[in-house]
């Protein structure tokens, strides 16, 4: 075994997270895959200034997480997530003076940063209203579980923004393509769930009662698989956006170089000779 | 009032557009949507180094209009735009110098950068031919209806020429994907109205008879938005194309904070507050 | 008569192919178009280490081919390639150290490289199972045709790797967007021909009897093009995939000046004014 994985020789953060305790959402942890719902269903699930920060902080932990391998991201009750809470958020923002502003939507930038820097794949199962920082928070997560009756709206404009928030110029044309993105950004109006997935921007969709299952079966489908090369498809998916060819391929070299050293890579190859499935184990 | 929107007060090159008087196309503006007319509808409207220039100009000063804040890009008599006049450009053209050649290229390119720079959304409304510069020009546009009759193709190579005009190598990819991309430009051959829409090159398509109200009404709902926050949204479109998820993150921060001080944000919230439809004045 | 475009003028390598004899694959050059088939059909033509540097060698030395102006990818006996061999690769790379493993990667990482290096437009011809490896290849051609029973998929995690191999990353996000990239290089799922299609990932789908021979037909069409302008299309393709929209637009005016002083654009604009099909030279 390599003792450098031994979690109890790892760096001193490393920790498990089946017991997290949330304060601002539900957490529920079951073999390697968390599912977090944002819970406050009688408004939607708005986020608000203290649930924006914990699950900031919440993903940017996760990147020493011995215990999470993959991340549902879920909203209670038939929809995923109305965006900033009117009352609690943009009431308060409209009095800000600019630095303060600008701490706020760093700290929003923030978390869309965590979740693309942690090492688990996020599936995002997503029914009902997705609008504003919630359609964001779909297009931070890696796959889109949808619904047809779901309704995603970049809706910043409606209330006097631009689309740019959080990286959604950058994140959604890279999804769904410079003009649909254009239109989402510039309108603010609603994707249903075909258009959704006729545009990439929904992986599938599925009946409303089976989503969070079917999310959180893709999820256990890839922590059944090789979960520190799952971690670096992540990486190198963010790492590679804005670099050339050149730089890519070589950066990919490096990468893949590292996981040709893993267990993993050897119990593929040794069960192919044996004809078994393998059994990966993260390493 | 901010003091410092007032065009009084402000840089000495804010100006009024109502009244420009278009020399090599039709120019018309009303409530803050100006519509530009290519004009030749006998020859399909074909470019010339004239309309070039006078369009560069235009949309180059359209940074400092205070009476435009979207703008529509159509063509007259059933056609969009033929590319560069054959007698009239690619003729002079075949005499030129490397010099020449490259101030005439750059001068292209430079049209279609003053269009990503303006402020306002562009909508290009496309119907019949939509061919070489002109089918730049529908891709240099923010939005794009088409009609199922409409034909676009980037005939470069059909001309002697690389599929490289413009900034087509950069901008077509980024709409409709790499590989089909690839084939309009190795091939030069037409895109079809619904083909177009399948691959999000269109946003939608119209019946002809319809295809410049439709392309007005878009433009006006934008106008009815916050029109600021729209030149930002704009502006971060263009300005993430190569930023790394970490840099556009940083970028949209500080946009959306000068945006979160506009009024127009304030207004969202108060008529959100009085339940009424909010009332932007983009400032 | 252009004097710096006579070989026996030029640099001292450029040199013709009809006559190459592969060592690894069949080879065929038939009217500037070169046919490369992967051909153990008995393994699905899988890559060995002679072939992966075979390919990367001949695609290299194509930059200066004076008789191949298309190249046509494809696989012997319905399947297009199975990718890296099991025994032949994958056994051995359970043994190397780091370093030799890096020396592995980037030989392969090579190949893609030469492969969008070199100024020939490459079609992929894919029929069957186009896995691992050899669906990087497919990314890394120019064009894809496909047929409906064709199954791609990128299967790096089914064997304890990560998704990053040989610029995968970077290469199919550009093709299918971000999150049906991310979705096939979490999963290894197979994409099939519709859906492939449907996704960009092919440019259309042909009868697998017909495959072969519509992939030549349009690798002919593109020769009997403007070749050299096609291969600064490919080369300005790939420059400008990181660069923002201004240096990609100076870049293209550079790019395109140089294709209006080459023969063929006086060809194409001569054959215009006399009303007949130009007759395109390559230089």
């Amino acid at each position: 075994m390599n003792k450098a994985l031994d979690p109890a020789l790892a760096a001193g953060n490393r920790r498990e997270f089946a017991a997290y305790a949330a304060r601002h959402f539900r957490w529920q942890c079951e073999g390697g895959v968390a599912t977090i719902t944002l819970n406050r269903p009688e408004r939607k699930n708005p986020l608000t200034f203290d649930s924006y920060a914990e699950l900031r902080d919440l993903f940017r932990s996760l990147k020493y997480a011995t215990d999470v391998h993959a991340v549902v991201l879920a909203g209670a009750g038939e929809n995923f997530c109305s965006g900033g809470d009117v009352h609690e958020i943009i009431g308060p923002l409209i009095e800000l003076p600019a630095p303060e502003l600008l701490m706020f939507t760093r700290m929003t930038g923030d978390l869309v940063l965590a979740m693309r820097q942690c090492p688990q794949p996020i599936v995002a199962a997503i029914d009902g209203v997705c609008a504003g920082a919630g359609a964001i928070l779909a297009m931070a997560s890696d796959l889109r579980l949808g619904t047809a009756r779901s309704k995603t709206a970049f809706l910043f404009n409606r209330v006097g923004l631009a689309g740019c928030d959080m990286g959604a110029c950058a994140l959604l044309p890279r999804l769904v393509g410079q003009g649909r993105a254009s239109e989402l950004l510039y309108t603010g109006r609603s994707l249903g769930g075909e258009e959704g997935e006729r545009w990439g921007f929904f992986n599938r969709l599925c009946a409303p009662e089976d989503l969070l299952g079917e999310a959180q079966a893709l999820a256990a489908q890839l922590v059944a698989g090789p979960t520190f090369a799952n971690g670096i498809t992540k990486t190198m998916l963010h790492q590679e956006w804005a670099m050339t060819v050149e730089q890519a391929i070589e950066a990919e070299a490096q990468a893949q170089a590292i996981c040709m050293l893993t267990q993993d890579f050897k119990r593929a190859y040794e069960a192919f000779a044996a004809k078994r499935k393998p059994v990966f184990e993260g390493n």
